[in-house]
């Protein structure tokens, strides 16, 4: 079955470029006809879940939100792309059961890399006790175990690994090929590869 | 500017017949071609936004969340259908203020009306105290001013309400003229004039 109803989940520590990748995503998917909408946790947080915190039930919460409104995208049509660090394992696997069509995104860079990249000194002030909840530091973040896709964000420039995303979608057959996967056919093959490993092909 | 990019917000006490004429419009509105989606309060409180009371600091949250997901699939091109009480005017008119293309509609019963509907005895149990925030015993209940859309459910059927709703969307320019409106000439021109009176038109 075709159709823009599907969810495409970037989970991922902080400053792991989900945010980046998932922007360069929504770009070509769009230029390729498609309607597709961002859902950033981070930002939803900010304006309209300001009340949820990070414990594991807020989170929960926040998930369930999202999964609310990617079924509610999906079923019209809409291609849904979320970005949160949804450090649960099982909660994420609760949302992929209830949206259906889901694929995993999973943004992985070493900490080291990560705190590099941290110019608001959100690791530093976890590392130092000053903020809660930071996934990576202080707070849990299980790694997804089979993710759709897997990116590599310290080794692989950001529009390689939105190419990547496209190039998964279209061997899933969500989307039809587009010209903006620039991926070789070899490239393509060991992504083929990995998903029929994992089973989703 | 045409396009199924607006917001139908249906206000009233409860069991004022919010989610009866909104599902019958919705019905029209897709029949007719559009591609529209309820958002219905009651529901979305149930599910997403279980932590939310009906305190005026919940409500104001409750009804920014509904806004954000009006203005979420107005810009993808789907009209939103919602149904709240949203009882406080100023929130609504901060709502219409954030929405833009919006269409208030008011649906209103007598009290003793809305008893005599209301099955699971809402009203009885806020009279005798048992449950607080009832929007019109115990809770303020503030009418639309300049409601684009003001039925009285007591008076006309719910399918004459709904063809009245989207008569006036048709009126407002929000749509091209639909077969499900069969409203005559003349309780055309009511209408017309009504919106005209308002100052939409």
């Amino acid at each position: 079955m075709k159709g823009d109803n599907f969810t495409v989940w970037f989970t991922g520590l902080p400053r792991s470029g989900k945010s980046t990748v998932a922007r360069l995503v929504l770009d070509g998917l769009r230029e390729g006809g498609h309607r597709a909408e961002l859902l950033n946790s981070a930002r939803i947080r900010r304006e309209i879940n300001r009340s949820l915190g990070f414990s594991r039930e807020d989170i929960k919460e926040n998930m369930a939100r999202l999964s609310y409104e990617c079924r509610m995208l999906n079923r019209n049509g809409l291609i849904a792309v979320v970005t949160s660090v949804s450090p649960y394992r099982d909660l994420r696997d609760e949302v992929r059961r209830e949206i259906g069509r889901f694929v995993e995104v999973y943004c992985r860079a070493p900490l080291e890399v990560l705190i590099k990249r941290d110019k608001r000194g959100l690791f530093e002030r976890a590392q130092k006790g000053e903020v809660q909840f930071v996934a990576g530091v202080n707070a849990p973040y299980e790694e997804p175990i089979k993710p759709e896709v897997l990116l590599d964000t310290d080794r692989e420039p950001a529009e390689a690994c939105a190419a990547k995303v496209i190039k998964t979608l279209e061997l899933l057959g969500y989307i039809e090929p587009m010209e903006q996967a620039t991926y070789t056919q070899e490239e393509t093959e060991i992504i083929k590869q990995r998903l029929s490993d994992l089973g989703y092909l």
